[in-house]
């Protein structure tokens, strides 16, 4: 698991003074992203082998709302590991309290097919497998 | 049924040449804006009662990519209806293939309380009901 | 001169209840998108030969707050044009009411080397050149 | 002079691969929140008297892309300050080559109205006026 901090913006808040709930999805990329670089697979590793990564489902649970200045610590995992597809798992709190809780699901692709994680990006495979 | 168009903006798409995932939770809400305008019962006029609507939860199942130009038809309804909760289903197509399903959950609150929908807002969830 | 309509949506509204005004700079891209699309050299032609068209400056002067269902008519032109650069000036109402006046300033590079216009793209030259 | 860093984030690039052009608007207003914060004088405290900032006009020269995952180091300083304006300045930079110069002038207003910022709000003028 790991642990990553977005402190929101004041362009991330909408008319009812609250983080606009789209903002999350943004964060959760932010999260994941950090977590890939953490397991020393990031985006732009994989992007350089011609390799690139949809996403394939978002679920976002919003419990409370945040604002301006807070500080959202994001916890991030991966939750499930196919062949083909694999999920990540989101908690974020402001201060220990929960906000939102959210899942995303991608896949690899190149050339517009998808590619069998295990044998095409195996060093990635074996990162996330030990996660 | 009400069907809302967008159309894909450049600074929509992202590296990957295709809108980004999280501008699809903004579509949702520009095309229930649009449904709830035409039932006669917008965002404004909701506010300006001093009641607010927070989005509950969301899920988004991207099947294919678009991009820039892309005119996106959006078919939004009211797909779930209960004292507190309401459900908006949306199916996006682009040139009759489906790029995207979603729903989306909401409630009214007042004062940070949510309210009985039929009670103090009943012209709207009759508006709903015969949706 | 070329008119584009754009409608405020809800996410670009700020806790202020006004459009947030980076939004306006996307106003102005979707604005002289359209105008090029309407010279019949739209970005994707553009791009399709190689070429890109970085932004080089912006400036925009905001007169007064537009919000949520606010329609912005951006009157479009090009005020400008160079061996290397072109302006493009907007002024944009609601209502007949001047809401923000701006100027955005371009050039078209290939190969991250700038070109001349009237060289490499003889037909946009041509088109710009009579607007 | 005070230096704020923002890390681009992937969905902040555009198709060109590159930050999307009216990002550098958000990050100027990320950089003048952080030093009106450092100045003890931030956003939400301003707010809570019942003033808003709207910001009147901005300018923005961008000198070289950046792109995902670049750190950009941002010094920003009130470049000006007269009895009813004042100007922030920008100056961006990635790895010590400058990507973007900038500025931004911003007034004060209670109830839509234009306010002296010495008398106002003295304090704040008091730590304008030192930087």
């Amino acid at each position: 698991m790991h642990t990553y901090q977005h402190e929101v913006k004041y362009y991330e808040c909408d008319r009812m003074g609250i983080t606009h709930h789209s903002n999350y999805v943004r964060f959760m990329e932010e999260a994941r992203v950090d977590l890939l670089d953490h397991l020393g697979y990031g985006f732009d590793r994989v992007e350089a082998e011609g390799v690139v990564s949809p996403v394939i489902s978002i679920q976002c649970n919003y419990k409370h709302p945040t604002t301006f200045k807070d500080v959202i610590d994001i916890d991030v995992w991966i939750s499930k590991l196919s062949d083909l597809k694999f999920d990540f798992s989101y908690e974020m709190r402001v201060g220990g309290k929960i906000v939102c809780t959210a899942t995303s699901t991608h896949c690899f692709t190149e050339n517009n097919r998808p590619v069998v994680i295990a044998k095409r990006l195996p060093k990635l495979y074996q990162a996330i497998s030990q996660e």
